[in-house]
């Protein structure tokens, strides 16, 4: 499958190579090009791709959340039509394990069938009635319903970790569609013969829904240029992105400067700081120390939850914990990271921490030969180092981790209260000393998106209750998630239907409720 | 009462001074000076301010919907124990007629105790639960449990044109402390007196509920400097705004250039069109052309719903439609605007739609003399012109409109394509042309906040299914409202609970459903 490859741009039903400009796949267990070669897009190529999402936008969305629960069932299921040679041309690409690429295809569609379950029963629009008071006074009150409504075409930039579940039919492609949003895709470089398999499953879908082609279109490549020409294009209402605090700032700054500003739900980067406090270690270090390792170095660490900063206070058995991870991390292999870039940039970071004031390094793996293998390492320096060195707390990309260790409980929480936004954080606990750190969780609360207590940030449960978000810098929208069926909020804003007939009120508001939804009628939730 | 005005500023319970530089409120009926010094804020004082908010919203944030409520609900009662003090002295500052603030304070104090009911009930925190699949295979699943926690400090602008229910104690300040969080409020230095006045009620309020002094603060300026002391301090983490497109947009501008960008909420221009279709022009022309012009005077047009251009379709009576609203007009009697500054703005933005090729005068109201007397005045073009000449969509503020007339249907549609993001439009109709004109319909709903048919879009309830918002520029973040329950998600943010022991869990979380809120359990809404 791979060979039948094209390397040309989506913009709709249309394939395009305007550019003679070209790029390969990598594969960065060897370093050796991959089959296919890639057009470069062009700025009229996007223009073409986001001028068909603002067609296909007219009547997309005006498509019954059934329409739209069926369209994304038959992307899954083209996904998974496409049979072994996604997965394989996936692990060609990104040198991510065949179990871990397959199972990722399982949350993928996963994914979509759930928003299309969420969509299908159809209370998410959270539609709002409040009947006519013709003899209210001093004034009548109006007849108003509100429920929400597509933004608008959708850019979606696809993240390099996760080539299934974060890129083109990812959360961000998965929800934008559920919303009634057509996207404009924009494929990541390092798993671009990824990128046009998916790519390919989703135009088959649009077709056999019947659905205008421009609801989905995807384009190809390595610079900057054609990204910001999506997020600069007057006819895209929002954007979605996964991946560093350096792109996602510069897409929000671009997005915010633009003569209509439009929202950006760039989730970035985050250190996912856990606590262990001293019962806990006490009771069980050894299991956990392994099962932190474990974490910072599952997936080669290459997870937005991966825990890259550890906080301990100072007890009898501390010392014995760090000493366990240490051994742990020891034994931990080097593996091939996603990219030679991601490589490099996870070396330099590395040693960058290393030349830190009074930083230490606990241990490291053995390293061994290979194209862009990260070697997982632990560093450690104390609380007050920490809290006089911002770089500490910054993410490195990759698997390592830094363990912070604190003399007092006073000073874990100052520790705390010093942290920016995350994604998450996690405290260990016995269930005596999570009670008398409440004012832990207080704090942390405040700082990330999900607070984990007694097990680790990695894995992130598509479900309705997750929230994978958190305050800034973990991302530009901490009121907003970018896994679980809230996501679909990020695509939708209410609109109030003022005075209508009946007979032009969309069925998720006539009267008699005939969609059976669940309803905020004049105050009191019904269905 | 006003004697006892000290124009000194709320910094929590401290009374503060620390600026020699004064103000006064001026009347703009007469342009005298009003009694009472009000003092410039400085910098220090905004700190202060922001610093007390931080402190106190570490208690705040923990409160009960109860709690809350009842705050809210004595917010009010303190209100009105102001007595007539409070319209007397804001009939002073702001012309507008006793009858309409005595009305105003109803819907501020109306609004306070919604938004009392609406965190009494509970719901609005949306708690979603998925229970733990412990057996699940390949993975288990945790327990999650998720809801709404409030953002943090914000920042909110009083408005000028409503004095009091957009203003110290309007809907910004009742959502953002229904949602949990502290206030600082800048007030508008045209009524500084009613601000102090406002002021001294929520404090009080503050005081009898024993929540922390920090949880209300305000400041006092007509400097940009003071609000932007505000927009820029680290302790902020939204900003409520109403006002002009410019004052808006340097909120929104420097909001995102923070260190730690913060989400705006600034309600900003708008012209709200009003389209009359052809058969109800016929049908009842008069009455829609007297109630237009109602519409477009109500207030002195100071509403951000006033509807500043009219789209009309050629028709046998259209010509008769604008001879009829020009008898209105003409009848219609100049009034003291809020300011002087914004009746000279009004004179100057009518003056250059005056100037625009192919603009003409339907009829103004007659001119007399006062000190900021604003004159009703109608123009009129054609859609040709309007279709080439930006300016005529822009908002003139102020009892102002234009009505711009069609040749054809397919030019309104054309017209109705090319507006810019408006907090409403409107449709006049009869039943059969309703249906004829879904295109116009929508067309529209893309384009604005709410909807209208066969009514006007001054006059905005404050209920649970309102919408004002809108696309930009009617506001910065058209995912919102500043009117109505809805209001309350403004300020807050989802935060999910993983692997939580039941006895360190919300009660909006826990099991069993202590507070008797719906909920969202594994995907079925439940109370």
């Amino acid at each position: 499958m791979s060979s039948s490859l094209t390397g040309h741009q989506f913009l709709g039903a249309v394939r395009s190579a305007a550019n003679t400009e070209i790029f390969q796949g990598i594969n960065p267990a060897t370093g050796e090009s991959l089959p296919g070669d890639f057009h470069e897009a062009t700025e009229a190529e996007v223009a073409a791709a986001c001028a068909q999402a603002v067609d296909a936008f007219q009547v997309y969305r005006q498509t019954t959340g059934e329409q739209r629960a069926l369209f994304l069932e038959r992307i899954a299921a083209e996904i998974e039509n496409l049979g072994d040679a996604l997965p394989e041309r996936a692990h060609a690409e990104t040198a991510l394990p065949m179990a871990r690429l397959t199972g990722e295809r399982g949350r993928t569609t996963g994914q979509l069938r759930l928003f299309a379950q969420y969509v299908r029963e159809g209370s998410w629009v959270d539609a709002r009635i409040d009947t006519a008071l013709p003899d209210r006074q001093p004034l009548p009150r109006p007849d108003l319903r509100q429920m929400l409504r597509p933004l608008g075409p959708v850019g979606i930039f696809g993240a390099s970790n996760f080539p299934l579940a974060f890129s083109v039919a990812g959360g961000d492609t998965a929800s934008a569609l559920a919303a009634g949003c057509p996207v404009v895709v924009k494929a990541h470089p390092a798993h671009p013969g990824t990128s046009e398999l998916v790519g390919l499953a989703i135009s088959r879908a649009v077709e056999a829904c019947g659905l205008p082609a421009g609801t989905f279109s995807m384009v190809q490549g390595r610079t900057v240029a054609v990204g910001m020409a999506i997020v600069q294009n007057p006819g895209i209402k929002a954007i979605g992105f996964t991946g560093s605090l350096r792109g996602g700032k510069a897409i929000f700054d671009a997005a915010n400067q633009r003569p209509e500003p439009i929202p950006v739900y760039a989730e970035m980067g985050s250190t996912n700081p856990v606590f262990f406090l001293p019962g806990i270690v006490a009771q069980k270090g050894t299991a956990l120390a392994q099962a932190y390792v474990s974490s910072v170095t599952l997936g080669v660490g290459q997870f937005c939850t991966n825990p890259g900063l550890v906080l301990l206070q100072q007890s009898e058995t501390a010392s014995a914990f760090v000493e366990q991870a240490r051994t742990a991390v020891e034994q931990a292999a080097p593996a091939a990271m996603l990219t030679k870039g991601i490589q490099e940039a996870y070396t330099r970071g590395l040693s960058h921490l290393k030349t830190i004031d009074g930083v230490t390094v606990v241990g490291e793996g053995q390293a061994t030969d290979g194209f862009a293998l990260g070697t997982p390492a632990l560093l450690t320096a104390s609380a007050d180092n920490f809290l006089k060195t911002a770089d500490l707390a910054e993410e490195v990309f990759g698997p390592s981790s830094v363990i912070i260790q604190a003399d007092t409980r006073e000073q874990l929480l100052e520790a705390a209260r010093s942290l920016e936004g995350h994604l998450t954080a996690t405290v260990h606990g016995t269930d005596e000393e999570l009670v008398a750190y409440a004012d832990l969780l207080a704090i942390l609360e405040q700082k990330v998106g999900r607070l984990i207590i007694n097990s680790f940030p990695t894995g992130v449960e598509v479900s309705h209750a997750m929230q994978h978000g958190g305050p800034y810098p973990a991302t530009t929208d901490s009121r907003s998630t970018s896994v679980g069926t809230n996501a679909i909020r990020r695509f939708a804003r209410p609109v109030c239907y003022q005075g209508f007939p009946q007979a032009l009120l969309p069925a998720e508001l006539k009267d008699g409720n005939p969609l059976g939804i669940w309803r905020l009628v004049d105050g009191k939730i019904s269905q």
